[in-house]
């Protein structure tokens, strides 16, 4: 039996997605535990509890010695207010734990792997249920914490080097923060929503600045892209490319990640 | 005489603003002599023309031994992808211009200023002609290019640290790029257009990261904020001063500038 505590360090979900995943785990997956912290369904402002009550739930499940696994509720944003008082809260029961979650949840699964504290995961999180294809999304997680490895993005399988998934935005805005990890020689996989295709060309130009010494990129799905008054005038792909380049960056094509039930799972590391 | 050549690293503007600018610089300052870049009225994609097109537009008129000035014609986006060209390009007759804009323009300016190269202000564009109440806006850029400093943002006359303005966004994504410019000693005034309270703080998080021993922030006005499903919680003046606490920066108040008809001039340094 797998202990995972769900928390949520950015925007509150609905009891009633709760319900539905709680649901599922209790008929697929008898071997886990889900414990939801009650902070999950906090609501201050655009945040789900005000920065205390969310740095706190965060710190008590994350220095459980009972949990296995904390598990991210929901992205949207807010961690970043939270991550580096929760880094530094953290006891050695934390060090052995899996986290998990995409998205928003990429300020604390990069400020987690800046410090070397547990296992961060870059993995559909408890709020995708509402997406359409929305269970597949969490059955992919829940069977990964049961141990079944088929959720991984099928280029992890031939990569040599250590490999990480972000939100491009939130990678980012990471970079010369206190949270930035190091990710020389690393793969360093992105994924993008809801963004005009001018601002992802906006933050490949601020991000490959940053990205100094990786091993490449790959792009996931950029996806929901808002219309423009005029198009763009290239592709997603081009873009990561054309900036890969000027940084002499190997661009190694696609990623399965992005923000949709099909968002494969990704360890860090 | 002073000679202002236009040009528009980032987006086109309209002949029929242009003309209108023209008109109204042929009837109030004759003293300036106006050299619109037929690259102003190019278009690709986004863009106004092609990299290539840009690039060589911005060094034809900074390097122009006849010309005062270079005089940005529109923001939007753009700019930070011939930027280090632009600068690589120019000769020693870029070195006593006057450069001026603001938005996307920034990123021209934050290089250039980077850089020691001519003197960067802070000033309304030749597109603002399309504001309400932009012929006021473009006759403050005029008239300090007749010599007249009553445009001058109002806490300027009191000031003795080296002062620097910007979008918010673009100064957000020049940290730790090859553009930014050192700014330890200076206040720097941002001001932002069109983006989320949360956007707004995501930006402050990652900002006030990249400002460490600037003499004060000042907060311009921030405009057109998009109505989200919630409140988020706190206002533009409340975020500014949270994360300058956070990074012991002093926040030193209100700056006059925006993107409206009333956005004062700011000289660098």
């Amino acid at each position: 039996m797998a202990r995972i505590a769900v928390c949520a360090p950015s925007t509150p979900i609905a009891r009633e997605d709760a319900d539905r995943v709680l649901t599922l785990a209790a008929a697929e997956f008898p071997d886990l535990m889900l414990d939801i912290h009650p902070q999950c369904f906090a609501s201050q402002g655009h945040f789900a509890g005000s920065d205390e009550e969310r740095l706190s739930a965060f710190v008590e499940c994350a220095n459980d010695p009972q949990v296995d696994a904390v598990w991210f509720a929901r992205g949207g944003y807010g961690a970043c207010r939270i991550a580096e008082d929760a880094l530094a809260g953290l006891t050695h029961a934390a060090q052995d734990k899996l986290f998990l979650g995409y998205s928003d949840a990429g300020y604390m699964l990069g400020g987690l792997y800046r410090e070397r504290i547990g296992k961060p995961v870059h993995a559909p999180m408890l709020a995708d249920i509402r997406r359409e294809g929305g269970e597949d999304a969490i059955r992919r997680t829940l069977a990964f914490l049961s141990g079944d490895r088929s959720g991984l993005e099928p280029s992890l399988s031939a990569e040599k080097h250590p490999v990480v998934a972000f939100n491009l935005m939130t990678l980012a805005m990471l970079g010369g923060t206190r949270l930035m990890p190091g990710l020389a020689g690393h793969v360093v996989m992105v994924e993008e929503v809801s963004e005009y295709l001018y601002a992802v060309d906006r933050l490949f130009f601020h991000l490959t600045a940053h990205l100094g010494g990786i091993a490449g990129l790959r792009l996931g799905r950029v996806s929901a892209v808002p219309e423009n008054d005029r198009p763009f005038g290239s592709e997603a792909s081009e873009i990561a490319r054309y900036w890969c380049e000027r940084h002499a960056i190997a661009f190694l094509g696609e990623a399965d990640i992005g923000h949709d039930s099909t968002n494969r799972i990704v360890p860090f590391g």
